[in-house]
């Protein structure tokens, strides 16, 4: 995955109302607020499939949605083509009159969003995609028959991912929701091997780690884990991630407030963290039910675009350096670009006294530069005995502060 | 089928909007006074999906329907358990949300009619099934495969058949709808062997001859050869005239007026045609959208009712006679009753002079005995040499003639 | 009135649901029935203005509408403008955004159907108009002020009484709906002195009596005292019967059923009976929230005119004669026509005998003739003594019969 | 105005849709986009009075907005209780069916907000109000006459206006719309004369300027002059700058993108221009169709809070100085705190040097003192001839700034 997208971080979950889990929490679980709330605005009897016709997209604009992508310095976009829900983004087949194109919208919305990415220089393009779903007859019977039958995969998840796979060509296949049900019901290998072997995307493509009950964190593509998973230290394989702006949702809840969302500083701390790690970051934003990203995430996306156009060189194409973290200086989180040899010190809090020491490094006198990233002078440095070396930083106004919320230090001939 | 339904006649076709056929006129044939209708009173982009949550039935009530049904005089009743378009009247578990529980209703309402009817005595339930789907995609592959692929057949029509018979034990089953596709594409044979031998339904189902192209009037159960057939002759098999009290829609029309209905005398006619000819009568009504029976349809129901409190020993149990109609006078059709060994001679226009001459009947006087049904005493009449009658009908005021609409005259010992 | 209108008898109430008091029974009284119904389809805070974007009209065809009135043998006909719900079917100046031009159907109602309605012979056009409004917070305000105040008049019942006088100049004001308020609150001896001295239709309109507290059987107009009034005997008064061919509501109710509604044997006897007496009939069908005639509806009026095709001259032109009913035979309504000086016999029931007997009219041999209406040939009759006489009824087949559901015979030359 | 609200500055809009202008731009201008919008996404007839049942504002919490208001640091919260649609977003006795009571949210949106306004210390409440509606068929009428008829302002305004000061007891009317007419027709001495010596605000009740035509900027209360008035120069009246932190809607645009908002940068440059000038702000917000503060605009206020949690003492109850802005150096401006003499001179860019040079002040060498407002040391500088000093700030990291976007130098005895 490296060559192609080494900080991309994009997901989409369509929400036609509040969190994602707003069907499961409503209609299984029965919890109190949801129940509350759709006992107090809708008649008896409104059923979540009564929504369909209230997602309306009539807003959406697939360039404008690319655009604002494309300026948050993502390098891929991935998009939900279908949560646990089972409504499909796009004309399924497998999913007559429970899609976007036959419901709702009337658009693909997949194929739509596709064309518009793919139409920008180092955008990539791929789906997620919900192997159960939490309603779906079919899978309820063959969870009740403990996954010895299978008319579930047989006549719509497996037909599905074939026909993503085969009309869109992702670059990832984000799968999700093995539903506790193994991987020999969903019959992921068969899957995978096709898709590796002989689909459109074989030389292409890569995956994550949800592919049945037992794989995730253990097999397949890049790891993710946990939704937010994010360790802290270097971990021995490919990984994720996966988190959301908006704190504890990653459909679009418009009863979020403003503390319900990750400042700009938490992402640049998220990103910094995760990819010193060797990690990508994904970061989900949902969109509203007529099609938009609200203006609150276009801001956090364009913000952290603006960051990534002067630190984008300590994120983009780099790979995890011996530390990750600085052992002196808290919030100093390290990266390597193999390329230049360089080592990327990012550092989210700007001392008060100017003067930057940082544990790990170790400096050679005379050889060894220290840039700020955005700033066009040297800094001047001193070693400290075998390791470590304190840096000192320019005075800047606000206005000449390259950035704001996170610095990168580039340190040449350093080991 | 004699034994259990010689006069039952009834089918019921859910209508969300006018003809049973608007999906088809409107998006498929584009017809002008449909598409008209639409973008007049519709946003673009309104799809046949959204009439959905639109068709409420609110006002279902099975058991009044059971009593209008019941007082109507019939024997049994089809319900159109899925038409054309794939939306079943149950939650059917291969037709998610695209099925009364899930959208619309959000009830069973093949269950709740089928609980209704069977508590009323000696009336009968049945269902009619759709085979294709006009847009069902999965059908339309097949389709363009020319049908030497089933996934249609094997992931939704097959599995929906086994699903209402075995929830519903239906005692007809009036399959529909071949899509030109052989019975081979449909595994009718396979089906009907299960029926016949395994199922739930083995002793009592009976069911018609829509089963594949090329079955039609020509292989199966009852024939019914093709809407509203009734050819007035005698025919070698069971058959039935399935037609319909709207002349020319089999759902509901909203915009339908007075003249669009047939008059009950048009419906006696139709129903001594059919028994005469040894034909079973299946009339046809279209429920409205929020689930009633319109006010119009329960008046002609009651009164084809109110005819056969009179009349029925006419039409219930009969068999056809060796003439059909009489060659003499017009409008005059024989049924034979078997236990009693009686002539009825249904006859539709009462002569002016009060004579009746019929030219079918051998007479014997002194023997053969002369009645008006409704009406106490014993007619006189004359034979006409070898063949034929003249027969001298009460005078009868208004208020004393039994019924209105088509006489029956019982000829005990005839030949 | 009687120049223009003997027997014309129409209202039409809108109905967006159920009985046009709807409104008040649900929020006002909170009846049961009601409050069940709405919380049980309707989203909690639903308003009875809510429905307004539901009263869609769209198959409102005023050309069908006059058709069918002009075939139901009316000689006029009488709109409900406003009922007491205070939504205009015009498009009010004074009713801004409560008016079915701004909200629902956005026709004018009123200028469509008077157009068409003027546009066949020999049909007039009237408006019924409610004073007062249930929940028009101006008239609440006045009620609470005893009636001292009277911005309610001022600023909404009155411009829209001279609004429509002016703009659609109808042959009738029907007005109603007092809300205990004296006449005097409601200015009505103002407008009225307009209305016959000074307005476009002074030469031509007639009213009824209900324009203010006490006002209603005692003064103004034709009375009609009561809904539903037929009092069975001669009153010293012009006055109207006007009455519902559903029993029990003038709105249209989407869940009567055939026994709701009134059997044409019955309209024909209330016609009888109130012509008889000097009435008018004012019969009352409701339009469906799609602007529709109910078919049921449609049947009744057809009927109805298909009678007076018959039966007509007993019933237009007309006045009382001096005997309102027969005093030996029960069912027998006289009439009498001045222009060719006959008494008109309308009898209910065809007697058994073939013989009927009138105990009231004083015929004279040689001279009184006696015609069934609708049967060329004269009938043979003899006096009874110094009053009444025996009518000997000729024998007719049902087709022979000239109506169903009475007859009239035509006296000339008795006293 | 001053010692109640020196620099409050809100205003709400209710927004059904897009600009506030939405229904002129579409019905009566028909400008193409807004027709195409309405032609694609809804049916054939649609009325703007169709959007009333979908303004529902069910996440409208009063207290979650008082919050929201309190902490931007307004004084003052100013709610358009109606615009010049008509809508009233109190129950008015005067525009029944077309209130945010009987229609859409069924809630006192006026009432529910002022008590939780009042709740909050020193927030004061006030309500703008539109005279003239656009499409109101009763103003239209005195339109064609010129204005020599009222039946409007009798019959609708000045009832809503007196209705509203008794009901809310405001402390601004904020008057707005006098569709051209002169202030004899409206009315509006009489209406202010009640209310300044009669009504229960004549104590604390303050106006504007927009009063009939002519009026605006020349007579009344504090003058408004035009929307996103800034002269950036003294003016001899009070004034106000009532400008929106969306660049040009007053109501809600859905598809309002990140560019179309204010960053808080101009958001602080217009409130500092503003009170130096001796003007109030009022920053207006468009609230959603279901009754929410869009996270950017809460954002937005938040930040403004935050930015006069630290210079609120240059802003609040301070007086224009004899200099607005400097002469020397750009973006910076003065205003004047009478109760301490200090001279607060806000400025808007921080110099690269670290030096800034004044050519306003005329410092005191051994008594003028200067502070950074939220830093606690005196900084240093030294007067520059008879006028202008030159200043030295501190050199402060990111996070030591007391604030962004603008800092205030607090002046001690200087003339």
């Amino acid at each position: 995955m490296s060559a192609k997208a080494s900080a991309g971080y994009f997901n989409f979950l369509k929400s036609l109302k509040s969190s994602e889990w707003f069907w499961w929490y409503w209609q299984k679980e029965k919890r109190e607020p949801y129940v509350k709330f759709m006992d107090a605005n809708y008649p008896p009897g409104f059923s979540y499939e009564d929504f369909g016709p209230l997602f309306t997209a009539e807003f959406f604009d697939p360039n404008q949605w690319a655009d604002i992508l494309k300026a948050s310095g993502a390098k891929y976009v991935v998009l939900t083509s279908k949560h646990h829900e089972g409504f499909t983004l796009w004309g399924s087949k497998y999913s007559w009159n429970w899609n976007a194109v036959d419901v709702g919208p009337k658009r693909d919305l997949v194929g739509e969003l596709a064309t518009s990415v793919r139409n920008r220089t180092d955008l990539h393009f791929g789906l997620y995609h919900s192997l159960f779903e939490w309603f779906n007859p079919l899978f309820l019977e063959d969870a009740t028959n403990a996954f010895n039958t299978s008319k579930f995969p047989t006549s719509k998840s497996l037909p599905e991912l074939y026909e993503i796979v085969t009309k869109y060509q992702p670059e990832i296949i984000w799968s999700d929701g093995d539903g506790n049900a193994p991987d020999t019901y969903w019959n992921s290998t068969g899957f995978l091997a096709w898709l590796y072997n002989d689909s459109p995307v074989r030389d292409t493509v890569v995956t994550n780690d949800r592919w049945g009950a037992g794989s995730i964190c253990a097999h397949g593509g890049f790891y993710t884990c946990s939704d937010r998973y994010n360790p802290g230290h270097l971990l021995p394989h490919k990984w994720e991630n996966c988190m959301t702006i908006d704190r504890s949702s990653w459909g679009y809840r418009r009863d979020a407030r403003l503390r319900d969302y990750l400042p700009i500083e938490d992402l640049v701390k998220q990103l910094a963290e995760t990819v010193s790690c060797g990690g990508n970051l994904l970061m989900n934003i949902g969109p509203t039910h007529d099609g938009r990203i609200a203006v609150v995430f276009e801001e956090r996306l364009r913000q952290v675009g603006s960051w990534l156009k002067v630190n984008g060189e300590a994120i983009y194409g780099t790979k995890p350096w011996r530390a990750q973290n600085d052992t002196v200086t808290p919030g100093v989180w390290y990266t390597f670009t193999p390329k230049e040899g360089k080592v990327n010190a990012i550092f989210l809090n700007w001392p008060v006294s100017g003067i930057l020491e940082l544990g790990e490094p170790r400096a050679k006198p005379g050889e060894t530069q220290v840039k700020l990233a955005g700033y066009r002078e040297l800094l001047k440095w001193v070693a400290l005995g075998e390791k470590g070396m304190v840096i000192a930083l320019p005075q800047l106004t606000p206005q000449q502060m390259p950035c704001q919320w996170g610095w990168t230090l580039q340190l040449t001939d350093v080991d």
